[in-house]
Formats: C-alpha cells, sequence, structure tokens
C-alpha cells in the first residue's frame, strides 16, 4: 500500500482538475491510495504520512503561488529539520495560460517546487517524453496544463495534459511502491 | 531623482540587516532615495512609484519565503497586465544557514525572484564578482548572507555580506538613474 | 555607438535565422552595430571588443548546446578573471522543437546562459510580455523560436518569433547605449 | 547486479577525485559495479549498458564544462529519441573554487545536468542533509567539492566533500537497484 499526497493551488480550477487527474492516475495502481487537498486545508501531518507528495501550482508571474509556498514553509519545515522525509517520492506539475508560446515559465515554477523537495531528500521523478498526451501536456519535470489559446482566450486544460498528469500520478504511484520500505539512504 | 523599493521578509532579523545595508548603499548614490518595507507592509502603489525594485527573502527549503511570494502575487500581478513596470530595473538578495557550504538553495531562491522580475519586463542587475565583500558574501545573482556557522550555530551575518549588499543597492540605484527615462523598450 | 556582438550555434538553420533577426534590430538603432559570429568562428577579442553580448542555441535536452559553451569556457574566462566584462549587456535566445508544447527546456537553457553573463557581471535584458511578436515568440528571458509544429513536423521558426528576435536586438543595443561609458559599478 | 556509470570532465584533478570517490561508493554497495570514464573517453554505448548515470563537472562560470555536455549532446541524443533511458536513475556532482561563500553557482550547474537526466525520463537522486560529509561537502542537488579557501588558494576538495561524494555513489546504487527490472513508467 503506498499512499500519494496530492497538493495543489487553484484560482480558476485548472490546477484542480489537473490534480484530480494525478489522483485518477494513483488510483488505477493496485495498492496505491490518493489524497486530495488544496495547500490551504493540508497539515504537517499528511507530509509525514504520505509515501510520495505531488505538488500543483499555477504560474504566477514565473513561480509558484504563495500559498503552495506557505504550505512549505510552514508544514515541510519540521520534518525537513528532522530527515523524516528522506527516501520518499515528489512529483510537480502546473497549469498557465502559456502565453509566448515557451511555457511560460513554468519550467523554474515547477524547478522551484522539485528545490524544495531534493531539500527534503525525496527522490523525484520526472515526465518521460513517451508518456501519453506528452506532446501538448507536458516537460521533462511534469505535466502542464495551458489554460489559454494563443489569442489568450481562456480555455480548458488540454485533454491530453490530463492524459499526462493521470499518467504522472501512476507513474509515481509505482516508484513510491518500488522504494518503499528499502534502506535506500545513508552511509 | 530615483526611487529604490526595498522589500523584504526576515524571520531572525538577518535579512532585515542585509535590507538595511542594501538601503544605505541606496542612499549613498546622489539622488537616490530608498524605501524599505517589509514585504507584509508593501503595496501595489510602492510596486508603481518604484524606479527599481530589490526583493530579499530567507531561503526557506530552497526558495523564497511565502510572505515574499505573496506580496508578488497580489501586488505585482496588475502592473504585470498592464506592463507598467517594463524597463524598471531589479535586483536580489538572500540569506541562509548555508548548510552544505554550497550556497544552501540560494541560487534557486534568488532566481526564483529575479523570473518575477523579468516577467515584469525589468532590466536585472547582477553582483560583480569584483565588488567589495564578494568574497564571503555573495553570489553572481546577488548577496548572500550566511546566517550560521559550519557547524550550524547561530550567528551574525559576516560584515562582508554587508558590505557587498551596501555595494549592490548603490550599483542598482546607479543604474535605474542611467536607463530611467529612456524609452529603452519597443518594437 | 554601441557594438553587440550575437554568438549562436545552428544544426539545422533555425538559430541561424533567428541570429540574424537580432542583428537586423541592432542594426535598426541608430548608432548600433551588429556583429554575428558562429560560436565555433568567435574568439576572446569578440568579446572584449562588445558593448554588449545575445548568445543563442538550439535547446539540447534541456541545456545549450556544447559549441557555446566551448566558446564561454574557452573565450570568457579570462576576460571574467580581468572583470573586464563588468557593466556591459548580456541577452539571450533559444530555438528548439518544443515537444510537449510547454518550452521543451527552453527556459533553464536560457538561464545557463544568463548565468555565463551574470558570472561576467553583465546587466540582463529580459523580454517584456509586449515586445511585438511576443504571444507566439517569447519567454520573460528571451525570444524562443520553436522550429516544429505539435506533431514534430519540422518548420521554420514563426514569424513572431523572428520579430520578438528584433525587438530583443532592438532593446539590447538601447539599454547599451543608455548605461555604456557610465561608472555604474563600484563601492 | 546494478551498473552505474559515472562520467566526468576535471582539469586540475578535483572532480576526477570527486568522480573516484563516488565510484567507492558505488562499489560498496554489494551487487553493484561502477564504471568511471572522462566525458572525452564516454560514449553512447556506456550509456546504453548502465542502470544508473553520475555525472560530475567543474562548475565554469556558473555552468557546466563543455566537454561534458559534449557528451551527453552527441552521445544521449539518439537514446532520448528512442526512450532508451527511461526510468533508469541519475545523479549529480560538481566542484569548484566557490568564490563568494555562497556555491560559487554550483545549484544551476548541477540542474543544467539534471535537466538532461529529467528529459531522458531518468529518475533523480538528491542529497539528503543526513548524510555524512553534508555540512561542508554539499548541496541538495549532489555533493560539492570545494577546491579553494576563501583566500581563494587552492586547496583539496574538503574529506567531507569525497565523503558525500561516497555516500552519494552508494544511494543511487541501491536506488537503481530498487527500481531495476521493474515497469514503473507508462500510461
Amino acid at each position: 500500500m503506498s499512499r500519494v499526497l496530492i497538493i495543489y493551488a487553484s484560482d480558476w480550477g485548472h490546477s484542480k482538475r489537473m490534480a484530480e487527474a494525478v489522483a485518477e492516475g494513483v488510483r488505477s495502481v493496485p495498492g496505491a491510495e490518493a489524497v486530495l487537498k488544496e495547500a490551504e486545508q493540508a497539515t504537517a501531518e499528511d507530509a509525514a504520512a504520505a509515501d510520495a507528495i505531488i505538488v500543483g501550482t499555477p504560474v504566477h508571474m514565473g513561480s509558484p503561488d504563495w500559498r503552495v509556498k506557505r504550505w512549505i514553509d510552514q508544514c515541510c519545515s519540521s520534518p525537513w529539520l528532522n530527515d523524516a522525509m528522506v527516501g520518499k517520492v515528489g512529483g510537480v506539475f502546473a497549469t498557465g495560460s502559456g502565453f509566448g508560446n515557451a511555457g511560460g515559465g513554468c519550467e523554474l515554477t515547477m524547478l522551484s517546487l522539485l528545490s524544495n523537495f531534493a531539500e527534503l531528500g525525496m527522490i523525484l521523478v520526472p515526465l518521460p517524453k513517451n508518456t501519453p498526451g506528452y506532446g501538448r501536456g507536458g516537460l521533462h519535470w511534469g505535466p502542464y496544463g495551458r489554460s489559454a489559446t494563443e489569442a489568450m482566450a481562456p480555455t480548458d486544460v488540454p485533454s491530453e495534459a490530463l492524459q499526462a498528469a493521470r499518467a504522472h500520478g501512476a507513474n509515481i504511484a509505482r516508484v513510491a511502491a518500488a522504494v518503499s520500505g528499502a534502506r535506500l539512504f545513508g552511509a
């Protein structure tokens, strides 16, 4: 049994929709459980109880939403200090208008969150380019759901991004199961 | 006359001390004015009124303090939308325990803030390695004040980091004066 | 008179085409001169003689082409050591297939090059979102020319990316002129 | 049996010494084999035959040595295209003078290499802060051996960095063994 915590902030529902797709992917793996929470509701206990964490955020001016970072600052500092998360598994996803047609800052946004996981000593799971839906839904760091057209008209995140999000959730649940319980880090 | 806004969050006073040193540097430049504010007190009007912005933060798990990001999300979105900050000048600084003796995540922390400025269309000012104090106080992206010894005993940020912070403030005030009023960006 | 050096590597001509557009933009500014060189032909003297440098690269597996980095390692180490580039101006651009529709790694690729410029003490010029062509041709760090369709069929870089590249060249020439000759960095 | 490929470039022997420590760590794990190669000698076959890859580099002006990137561009493009590395394991390390006492650019240098691994679809292994030697030898992304004193006198990399490098090699060998053979990525 592996338990995957999915944390997100959402303004217009795009990141929420992606988070739900990630959760569906987690649940598609036998023995995996998904716990889905908004960053503002999540606690330090949620982090402690998880075998893997997947964090998602809208891209706000090239970096993560402050609510996501508040959860990390307030709920992950103590497990960081105590090395309580070492060897657990982490992954990320993002959404955004993508103005410019070049990712709109999603890469550094995802890296900022992956940096938090690396500080916690967590194994990081990327998004391989042969993932279903990758062609319109992703970056090597994680799925990205674009929430506007090239002309900046609001739109739903593409179905391919949701497909990539589902695969990402399943991948991470499987990696968590593979490494769970093993003593992988040490002298 | 150029007006430099300095925004910071601080837990134990280290970033505050660095911010004050940056402000001293700004004020050492004839015709430059420094406005110093904690992130929680700063407003959108502060951003609009500034010719340059310098943001500083403690490194929290490899990225900026959530209070700094909240100010950016809440107060800089509207000027971003309206292209009101294009051609202004930006710079950053950070503090942290530096555990590991390799910067402790200050680089991506600074880049996360510089990404916010780049999104706003602002000219970015680095910290040249011939800056006074650089040897113990900096990174090419900005001054870094280490707040703990190698044995992780809390300590004041080194005087060299404050020296680099003063120089950074002065550099940015001079760059702001040099580009202010010119029509530098366009077709 | 400001002199802008444009350095690039190119596999299939996309980055070369972008570099030429950047050069056109530089030359559109009265008093600005563009020097355009492939990375393999450029020298340390080219760097020394320039008021501004713009480097462009294809995205190769999420970071710059090795030929661009070889020029930086071999030709910029000495000016770095001697602080000979401090206060000059830098900018970047990139091209790539963009598979995934999320920038395909262009952000960290551009940041890697901007890091080189920051190490040299150079002022960094972003690409404001109100730049002509931005909507299909850019990121806040610089213009990005996508060289394949969503179905991964090879294509020319879009005209909007060339438009953004021209504007970027002009912007950087103007910033270089504004700061050239001023003593902006120091104690 | 897991096979760990260690690739490095070295100017003065510091990265070579770190690479040897990583290899010792790999070999300390029962059933793990280390293959140690300079970037200029390594081939595409080396990548194909490995279960895990660890790449190390001196920090050159804030990004990796061009010789390391040439190996990636020339030897990893074909496995990238064919998704041949998906699910393998990757890690990084770096060395540098560390002028400034803030990492000297090692973070973006390591991230640039980790980006290459993420593009290849490889699972990324960080350096937990409870790793032996971390206090003077590391960053959350990997071990960092500082090769100069604060006064910039050349020095050997500290023993703590070698200790962290050994642990990193062992960690990665264990993670590679844990995930090897499992079908972890897919729809």
